[in-house]
């Protein structure tokens, strides 16, 4: 079994390690050799730190997975289209199959993709794209699947989890934090893509078309990241009895879906909660099976590695399922409910003048929107040079259509500074 | 794809239960309708609160196995040897792929079941025999199959997790807390298959050779249970920061292995220490992933069916894999190291008359064996009528032919009262 292996980043270079170290276990458990025959990357001198001398080497990912003697095409380039998505497409056109890490590539362009793959009797696997070394992919597809999903969520980037630990444990403001995470490669550069949500809603994405036998609409996804959670949110929280998670959220009543990434409160009883750091998590709810938590290392080397290879010798093992679980030509397109009509209950901090009547103003605003006050306080006294107060409310559950009316209302009287910070409460 | 099913009581209906009611979904993923043609049981007549009225009736299980018209033939009576062994050897016989939830089965002749199965081209899975719903063997034999396993551990029994967790959280005695337990049916009438640990080393056998890929002798096993643990220690190891979990434990060095199962000290901190209740967890460490742990419900008939369905659609997709991930005929007896040689801080807690000197000789005894104690905590003084008062004691780390030695002569000693409680501490 030969492998072709196009980017030869981090995941690359583990991967070829991997596949050089493990060769004798490999071999035993696949019942074939498996070896690198190929790669491909941008820099032919750049010093990765492993041996590429005995492979044949292409600057053009897409050459190579049209002319490589190979049986399997690895894409570790990443991207949703551009040189990933040529290089796919001429892989599968080739007769290769693929083992990608590419979460945007499978949550934007999965399901043709996938048409593709079933056509031509390739595999299209992807277990490396969801929660890093956590083999989720194949919980959901093979060891769970005699259950009904209707709901399956998790902690799905490890660097928000890693930010909101870091914020709990020091009580540092998100900024500090997040300068802190770049300065030990936690988090990027950039790092709009992961604190926003974009990274985990990629994930969630590919983890509902599984779940639910459906093709998503990565647009129908709503998506939040973790950037207006302030120091004072961790700690009212925790004093509350939870945490602050950013979970991916994919559930299914009568039909229709919720796909959401975003901030939660969750119980610090929950298992969840628990996960702390860069790990990741993934909870599926079967309806057999109850609750089973899969928690492990999200990114890396090694365990992204680990999950390509496992793809790897699941395809040298005859191993050959549809891309989604069920035949990518019967599945219908996702229905999804749009966030107005969410129900939950809430935790909002507003910023407030602090003055006679503020209190019985906001509390009127709520009222008339039928929302019930499960708890408010108001932190300190007037402190700040403006008399600007903290509040902090939590509510019963309610529509988020009505919250977001009285909210409005809030925001626009004259006592309140800034917008609010709206914070889901999940029953886990 | 047609199954006949062997046993009837709470796993087998709801076998036939969920085959029913995930009928539709299960053809859309198996790519093959899947149903039950014939059961079998000891009363006929008996209501199971599932239609058997479609299904050919067998009283004998063998006869079952080599006369019924069905591509599988799905174990459900459980036992190491008898109607179990005899029906599954039978079904290979007939050319039957056999799927089973019979950890004793498993873990005492599995290498020879596997000899027959792989010798006739047949499949023999045992998802459900192992941790319940949790999809553990998928897990280590597939998803993490790129990596070499040096260590796999887990709380692989419920009832005793159970018991320790309903201990620390009312601070009752064992005992007592077993009584309640099995009123409410998380405890057997006759426990102590569940609380000596059996339970919990059948499945770490089958753990064993699945991650080592190796033929696991089941008199290698140690085991240990709880029925020892007291209040105190309970409460006296939560002032140390652990809790006491029965972990069962499979580590590889230099070739050879220790299989154990007792209970053990865990840091509060880690995330098998957070596992309560009737919920199993198994934590998987593999040589590039990391740690990998997978928790969820470790018995009952939703769980326990949603692994053995999810067996038989493999079968149905045509996933046919070794039995232990590597061919039975290449597999190795597992090599293991007595316990004797094993290295590791303990916890010591001993019953001493309340006199002046015996805190001495204890440590001295412990001295010339070269232990060195980490902290020693007399409890009370002499509260006791007898002016018995307990010594509360861990170690750093020692061999344990070093800490026997030093334990006999402490027993020796005139102010010692009954046997020590010893109690391992492991570092996860």
């Amino acid at each position: 079994m030969t492998l072709a292996v196009a980017g030869l980043g981090t995941v690359g270079a583990g991967t070829v390690k991997l596949l050089h170290e493990n060769r004798a276990l490999i071999a035993a458990r696949a019942g074939a050799d498996v070896a690198v025959g190929a790669v491909s990357a941008r820099d032919a001198s750049k010093n990765r730190g492993v041996d590429l001398s005995n492979f044949q080497w292409f600057d053009d990912p897409v050459e190579m997975a049209t002319q490589a003697d190979a049986d399997i095409f690895v894409e570790l380039i990443g991207g949703s289209g551009g040189a990933a998505k040529a290089a796919v497409l001429a892989a599968l056109g080739a007769g290769k199959h693929v083992v990608t890490a590419n979460k945007a590539l499978i949550a934007h362009h999965g399901a043709a993709l996938a048409e593709r793959a079933e056509a031509a009797g390739l595999v299209l696997a992807y277990e490396a794209a969801v929660a890093g070394g956590i083999p989720i992919i194949k919980v959901m597809r093979e060891g769970l699947a005699a259950n009904r999903f209707d709901r399956v969520y998790g902690i799905l980037n490890g660097t928000c989890n890693y930010i909101l630990t870091a914020m709990r444990e020091t009580g540092g403001e998100f900024a500090d934090i997040l300068a802190e995470a770049q300065a030990l490669g936690y988090a990027e550069a950039d790092p709009s893509f992961d604190i926003d949500g974009v990274d985990a809603a990629h994930k969630l994405a590919i983890l509902a078309a599984l779940a639910f036998g459906s093709a998503v609409r990565f647009e129908d996804l709503h998506i939040e990241g973790i950037r207006d959670i302030s120091a004072l949110d961790i700690k009212s929280v925790d004093e509350l009895g939870y945490r602050i998670k950013l979970l991916g959220i994919a559930n299914r009543q009568e039909g229709r879906a919720e796909l959401r990434v975003h901030p939660c409160l969750v119980d610090k009883s929950a298992p969840i909660a628990a996960v702390e750091g860069v790990t990741n998590a993934v909870v599926a709810e079967g309806n057999f099976v109850g609750s089973v938590i899969c928690e492990g290392p999200g990114a890396g080397a090694g365990p992204t590695a680990s999950a390509v290879v496992s793809d790897v010798i699941d395809i040298a093992r005859g191993i050959k399922l549809p891309t989604f679980a069920t035949p990518v030509s019967s599945m219908p397109v996702l229905e999804t409910s749009p966030m107005d009509g969410h129900r939950g209950c809430h935790y909002i901090r507003l910023t407030v003048h602090d003055q006679p009547g503020v209190i019985a103003d906001v509390a009127a605003a709520l009222r008339d929107e039928g929302i019930s006050v499960e708890s408010m306080l108001q932190r300190g006294r007037g402190t700040e040079a403006d008399g600007a107060v903290p509040v902090i409310l939590t509510t019963h559950e309610t529509t988020e259509a009505a919250l977001n009316r009285a909210l409005s209302r809030i925001s626009a009287m004259s006592t309140t500074l800034g917008p609010p910070c709206v914070l889901r409460i999940e029953s886990l």
